[in-house]
């Protein structure tokens, strides 16, 4: 595939996956909405379904939607480090634009709600108790179980061409979002599972620059590292366990 | 396929789909049901594995259900232009009988309504904040990613005489329920996502004209255009982007 | 297939099915449960994927676990009259045996119990409105749902020896179980969808003769032909309208 | 597959499963997390979905991540009786090393937790109403539930080598993990369906003797022998019943 092609799958994927992902979080927070306060279970199955939809429309590019996947296949050989930057920078042009949609779809909540100053969660991550080390630590491990399942699940396989293609299996990218869903559920409590930087830091740069919400809080510049950092560790950390163990027989 | 058999099979789906759809919001509406104020995740369940029950029962036409997913199979040369009236006339038919079928399944339960007159929500889309411009922003948007995921899903496939016809995949149409569930969860709080001019239209004319339900409410006329064509415009726009993206490598 | 072999597995299946869907009412409704008051999706969603485990055990004799099942596949000319009797006694008597291991999964819970008399409502379904006729037209509109999908989705084919095997797709039996959920969502609000005369009229029996529940409150025979009658002109129904389009093309 | 490889995959899958499981009881019990009181269907979605991404990382062993599972199929004749301690060792080890990650990523709100002492429920279960016969009755047959299902299910199958590897099939490991979601549902009342030597005990271990969590509470010893017990004589039913039925037909 060529580059012009990997920068639009991966930018298309990832702005279905961050107006569907940012989306749900909306609908939850903001008032006069159909969603309002509908919860946890509601917001991890949002998140979850975004990523197989996104994921889908991404295919021709192996649907990687994240760094920290582009990373973690990189490292694990499967994706040529030539095209690691282009991945990336579709990924990270995607979720501003995601994040833009986002904002369109709710743009009458968003004129009306009582607290503008409190939106910045619709679109990126924050820790329910501030502490940078073990922050990162929850974000290590979200991301190792994500990465890790992509390389070890036998529904990854590779396409004809050596694109890495996890959607070739039966059960496609519905597989990928149950692992999503589930990363949610159950390690999503301290950080919010941003576990892939373009998700958290594309939303945080629309909302810093772009989106013209009146009345806009503080994008948080002093934890967005984290949420980029810690899915990068652990994209890496899951490459070199699935080196350790893929010849295991 | 005969323009007879499109009809039928678009007319048992969509009757299908409208039947669940509806039933959803009536048991959470209405008093004395099961469902009562079961919750939004609840209603998104249901109009979800409604499209998925309705969908497999359409499967010979290609199950559109959905005269904006045909436009844009019309516009994107998976469908022909002269079966697009056919389609379209078997789904609103069939969404005028699915509603009916909704109304006799909870006919008790209408009987027995305190507030007859707000009942047309069970049926037909409504806003949350009311602004004809920003609300088909919102609805195009919806159905911008439904039709868009169904032209580029690798789930997609061609029948072997060219009916477009996505259930073919392993997933089968437990993927278009996947999308259609997200959609509800992160794009349904403002309008109530109706993606689908025969969703809302069928079951408006159904409560204005056939359902005898006493001291019904308003059909609101004036809202009705919007969940018309801002999925028809949501469609059209998926279309271009498949045609743009399409020869992409 | 033998008779013995149908007769035992259809036994297993709908043992299995009522043994989960009788379970999860009584995790919600008996207190000093981990489930209590747990919620409608919680109980659409138990008994769904009770249908996904029964069915998966009864693939070898094509899991109808269900008279109305049974019943309209006969009428479609898919199983033979001769086998029906065989088929709905495994199923009636594996329902019975399902409601008995309910109970002593429940036990501690139901000695518990400070309301005995009422906990008819876990093993059988009764009417929010009580009207013979409605909750009829109620019960037939689900099972016409449930034997149409069925009979009209493609993921329903013929094994190699003619028996109906609905899990040979590669959704397998996780499609019937998306349409028992959406049933149970959008139709289940007016009568608690038994759409089974085994799955209502087997626990009622054990409730009103085997179970050893102190006392446990009276089995409502007068409203128990509803859920049998029902079902089966459903079932019926459905294989009418199956065979009036199964030659459309 | 080497004994070798057999450790490390069922230590790697168990790992996973248990990190998930415990996770996302942390995630409901604990303050300041995301998901805190977020409900059974909540934590049974967690569980389940747990299963999944555990279960496909360990493909390459069979995936059974269960004492209870590895004893059915040693005595079905699916695994060979010298491995079984290879299978167990593994889980063991897994399961307290999950339990680990789980303390790692929770360990701000552990520290924060006004009642340490009630922390004993995140990693092992407990009955809601303590009498060790019928508590084993309720574990026993939900482990008959979930080892009847693996044995009879169509959606099992022998790899290549004879190993068994359930995720075969279409639907692949969410056939398991809904399974899963069913028992916990419905079968999950009374005692916490720990359904799992390893997954009740292993935990246990930990939270004993590893996990530094200032003030933490009894690990109860008196009753885990029956989450140990009762799912290993639920195995060996799950086996018996699968010998004497799997040659019907």
């Amino acid at each position: 595939m060529s580059s012009g092609g990997i920068f639009i799958w991966e930018l298309l994927g990832t702005a279905v996956l961050i107006l569907l992902g940012n989306g749900v979080v909306a609908n939850h927070v903001l008032k006069k909405t159909n969603g309002h306060n509908a919860g946890t279970l509601f917001i991890t199955f949002g998140w979850a379904f975004g990523v197989f939809a996104g994921a889908s429309v991404a295919a021709p590019s192996g649907a990687h939607l994240n760094p920290a996947v582009t990373l973690g296949l990189a490292i694990a050989g499967k994706t040529s480090w030539s095209q690691v930057p282009v991945y990336m920078a579709g990924q990270l042009v995607g979720a501003i634009l995601g994040a833009v949609l986002c904002w369109a779809t709710y743009k009458l909540q968003f004129d009306d709600h009582p607290e503008p100053q409190n939106t910045l969660g619709i679109f990126s991550t924050a820790p329910q108790i501030s502490n940078k080390v073990w922050n990162l630590v929850t974000e290590i491990i979200g991301t190792l179980v994500l990465v890790g399942w992509i390389l070890l699940s036998p529904t990854t396989k590779l396409a004809s061409d050596g694109t890495p293609n996890f959607g070739n299996s039966a059960l496609g990218y519905a597989g990928v979002a149950f692992v999503v869903l589930v990363i949610g559920i159950s390690l999503g409590g301290p950080t919010g599972y941003a576990i892939n930087p373009a998700r958290d830091l594309g939303p945080r740069i629309a909302y810093a620059f772009v989106l013209p919400i009146r009345g806009k809080g503080n994008p948080n510049w002093g934890y967005s590292w984290v949420p980029v950092l810690g899915p990068l560790i652990g994209g890496m950390l899951a490459a070199l366990l699935y080196l350790a163990v893929s010849n295991l027989s």
